[in-house]
């Protein structure tokens, strides 16, 4: 391996069969645009040298990339006309240093595996390398040929193939680890003289053949990996495939899943022992489940930790919550940005939580609103209360002390504090602060009409 | 193609195995009783004459079908007894023109497409025409026997079928185009001297061949469409195939779904561009979405209409409501009919919806119920806020003009209207109406006891 | 078979591959340990003793079983040292009748049907009797060779195999029903003299075939009898088959599933006539559907009862309730233990229901908390309705007699009682009794402050 690497990433494609707004690559799979896995992935080689060659849409690509990439410096050549992609290669020569490696990817070809990119650069002893893969059905592919002592000989396309070479199932990825002095050199010399008139990058293949280079050439662990994207349909079943990978992973690691293929990871989960993942669970984003933390159907968890032991009943929906150990949740529990939840706390159903701390041990069970809130410990939040937070024009705090409690259908508008062991009676509206160990009643006498004459029916 | 076409379609079977109280055709697949999918195929066929033979639960399946295709009507014949096939066929001869060609169809083959027929009545140039099919498998079919200039000559089962022809593997449907001249010259001959002492339409094969009359034989794009239902696992295997079309038919058109076996279109679903749909989503009826509409995990949306860039978050329930651009829903909405939801309004989580205008900008963002309600635009109506429409006997509107302010788990009881910029302060229950920029309350004073002795445990 | 069966159950595995802080035979299928399916199995077959050898996590395993087995006593025995299967099996010897035959079975082998394990003691007509099975890729399995007269040999451990051997399709499952006398007579013989050092129980079969047993070969009717379970791939795969297999079985009785491979049945599951489970439904524990039930997407219902022509919307939640007939359920409805809704009520969204009892007709349609409550018949109970039934310390009962009408965002704070068709305004506060024919209130009178200056954004 050479300490100097660059990264090409080809991304000027329209994906006309996409039928998008869109350019290609700022489609998303498990929740990230194409060009951001591989961009991740040469995060992760610590490329010297990141160059994205864009084309369609690419104020578009630019602008979502680099809000996102700011850690990864992106030197970006527009290719102005689509003529193929050893065109699309040449036009980065400009800014390509003239020594060291260079890794040639695809941004429609999200998949490519870190350790397969590095074995890559490892197999580039005399020049060049290349990543292939052996299939059952090579029909359409580009064929790897090779002499009788196995070294690379060309790539050959279906349509050129003889019989004999449209039977090798040795086929060709597109990717590449090449020298920079070897693409200097070959680049310029690339020809369009072809029926499609295009520029061919598997041409320099050719080339450094004539050169004798030894061209090696090696299989990515999944085939996966070097699988692009054209259509909503090849998305979606990369999409089912990654998923698949990840799971198999997290069932590796000992978490069980009622159904690996009723699940969703869209960015990172991380779990500890004896997790259980019913179906239909959604992650987003980066994710922590604790040991024997057991997650019932349908929860779609966004962005959260939540601690050991505990139980999310289902269809509870989790946005950058933090949750701590033996907690008790929904179902139909609602967690907005900025909950906390703090040890053997409990939410119930038709609960929504939003900015608030909730204290060890304190419980929100059942159809409540509470917004900007801190909770202190041991306290119990009837049924239907609700925090108003929200004047119309600004949003106000609400503080209840340990061991407070809230009779149900209270509002407690805000800013108010209640206070340690004070006790709100139902349905009162409070306004006004609630001292310590205090009873706060706002809320009329109750008064009875004998004989009500029933409203009829019109 | 002849100007008069009869369609006959056979529905009379018991379908034993489904186990069901109810008659074969009418078992629902995609939401819709199976001989309901032919009777659409043949209203887009324009027949002049469709005639259906009942049977088992005849007086159901009239009754069923009567009320739901009152734009194509339906000429029922009886059949009495189930003496096959042929029998089925016969007894519509009095009904049957004597000119002109009749598709012979079945309530129980529900996703044979109108293009495949429109083939098959194109392809009957000598009187006879039939759709077969080429399968891996024909084991038990009826096998289509050729002469050596590919003429077909009759139909083999494979019962009475050599070895030679049981390696045939095109295979007879049972569909038929057929000049209503044969029908009324063949049915009439139909013999039942066979094993199985039934008259089988397969017999007008033979005697066509024997009369010197060409018979044209027709593929269909999908096998789906020749495939009948005989118990609950075809019923669900024939559903996911269909499901696995219709879905496959929106990649194509652009739609983006995060696990295409996963989601489920019972009836018509048109999308705008950019689209995504997640995982466990159900559409029922007639439901369109417009550009970059984000529906994420499990909603369930029947006969609505969802405007451009609207995002409808986890486990929304949609039921006949119409969505503006720009709309927030969810998570955990229940949008009821008559919903009207304007451009950039929000409807949050745990709340209910139902024959109300939500106008432009205004918001219900939590544990609310508005019924019978016009909202103007930008009104704030606050958590667990509820509109009392009901008072055990009529049902009352109420009215929220532009800019109120409705402060939460206040109750409106209707008829009732609050004014332009109203406020309503929490937890009032507002009886009057409420002038415009008036603050109007109705609420009991705050009192507070202190040092109150909280109840303890018995 | 002979009247003294007894059953020896391997489950001394620690299941490393599991990756958990659980011995393996405590891992759960559908809802249940894997030990558990065994024991269940057995105690259908009544056998008279029921041995389990136990090892790594072993007082676990005791406990977990124990506490949910009380009706099938179970003679524990300790291996101590994993020694291979022949050595485990000779730990029992202790305690194994001398007379009678014994099936010898896996912890983690849990789908062994009761028929295929009567089917084996039936073929025990000479003192040994084992389940094999034809597989496609026998590999790595121990094949079962036999003579040209086709009696068992002996049984060959892949590694070896001869070439010959190795292509026998027909493998060992490890299950055994063999008598008592043989068990007591040759595993003492048992010998550690191979590569593994391990007991191996196959080497029973060898010294019976000297002995000149016949031994008797059976198959089990599914594949999935005989699979093993050793990491959560292997468990997951396993559920799915299972899942198939009930969901197959309901099929054939005539319930119809959208999706067949989107339900999940962790217990028992009856079902009426024409009863439709939409997709994402799990059922847990014993649940029994009356006929034309209809059950829509994700609903999750655990222990309960619904009876005929129910409808239970999306999303509902269901724990130990009993359902009457023509009840309307959801979206969005939790009922939770002890819940019994009476024939023709209805629970609408996001309403929760504990412990309470809904009389006929009644309706609790819009988010509501009804606990510990005993509603009449006809009652309406308005949205917003929360029975206060905490005060911090103890739980008390609400009564709601027939015909009452109770006005949203009341708060009954119990105990307390609704009288015959009182009336309960919206909003109010009820402390008191309510005579019957009353109109309680609770509430102040609505005042209005004209030109009232909002709140403005600080």
């Amino acid at each position: 391996m050479t300490s100097s690497l660059s990264v090409i990433i080809l991304a000027a494609g329209k994906g006309t069969r996409m039928q998008s707004a869109k350019p290609k690559v700022l489609q998303t799979l498990a929740g990230k645009p194409l060009l951001g896995h591989v961009l991740d992935t040469c995060h992760h080689l610590t490329a010297s040298k990141t160059i994205v060659v864009h084309g369609f849409g690419g104020e578009q690509v630019q602008s979502a990339m680099n809000s996102q990439y700011t850690h990864l410096p992106i030197t970006w050549v527009a290719q102005t006309e689509q003529l193929g992609t050893g065109h699309a290669v040449k036009v980065t020569l400009d800014e390509l240093p003239k020594e060291g490696q260079s890794l040639i990817l695809y941004g429609d070809v999200p998949l490519v595996s870190c350790q397969t990119l590095v074995n890559l650069q490892h197999a580039n002893t005399d020049g060049m390398s290349m990543l292939t893969l052996t299939v059952d059905d090579p029909f359409g592919l580009g064929r790897i040929k090779r002499d009788d002592a196995g070294n690379v000989q060309a790539i050959v396309e279906q349509k050129d193939a003889s019989a004999d070479e449209q039977a090798i199932k040795e086929i060709n990825s597109g990717i590449y680890c090449v020298d920079n002095a070897l693409l200097h050199k070959y680049l310029p010399k690339l020809s369009n003289d072809n029926a499609q008139q295009e520029y061919y990058l598997t041409d320099i293949v050719k080339m450094a053949v004539a050169d004798g280079i030894a061209i090696a050439a090696i299989e990515p662990e999944h085939t996966f990996e070097i699988e692009g994207v054209n259509n909503r349909q090849q998305l979606a079943s990369l999409e089912r495939t990654w998923q698949g990978k990840l799971v198999a992973d997290l069932q590796e690691a000992g978490v069980q899943f009622a159904d690996p293929s009723r699940v969703d990871i869209r960015g990172t989960l991380s779990a500890g022992q004896d997790v259980f993942v019913d179906v239909g669970v959604v992650f987003e984003g980066d994710c922590t489940l604790g040991d024997n933390v057991y997650i019932e159907a349908g929860c779609v968890i966004k962005n959260a930790h939540i601690g050991n032991a505990c139980h999310v009943k289902p269809y509870c929906v989790i946005d950058r919550a933090e949750v701590g150990a033996g907690v008790d949740i929904g179902p139909f529990a609602h967690l907005r940005p900025e909950t906390v939840l703090s040890d053997n706390s409990k939410v119930g159903n038709f609960v929504e939580i939003k900015k608030s701390t909730i204290g060890h041990g304190s419980k929100v069970n059942h159809l409540s609103y509470v917004g900007d809130t801190t909770v202190g410990t041991k306290v119990n939040i009837g049924a239907g209360v609700i925090t108003c937070n929200y004047d119309g024009a600004n949003k106000s705090q609400t503080i209840i002390a340990d061991n407070a409690f809230i009779g149900s259908n209270a509002s407690l508008v805000a800013p108010v504090t209640i206070g340690d062991t004070a006790t709100v009676a139902a349905g009162s509206v409070i306004t006004h602060d609630v001292g310590n160990n205090a009873l706060a009643l706002g809320r009329a006498r109750q008064v009875q009409k004998d004989g009500f004459q029933r409203p009829t029916k019109k």
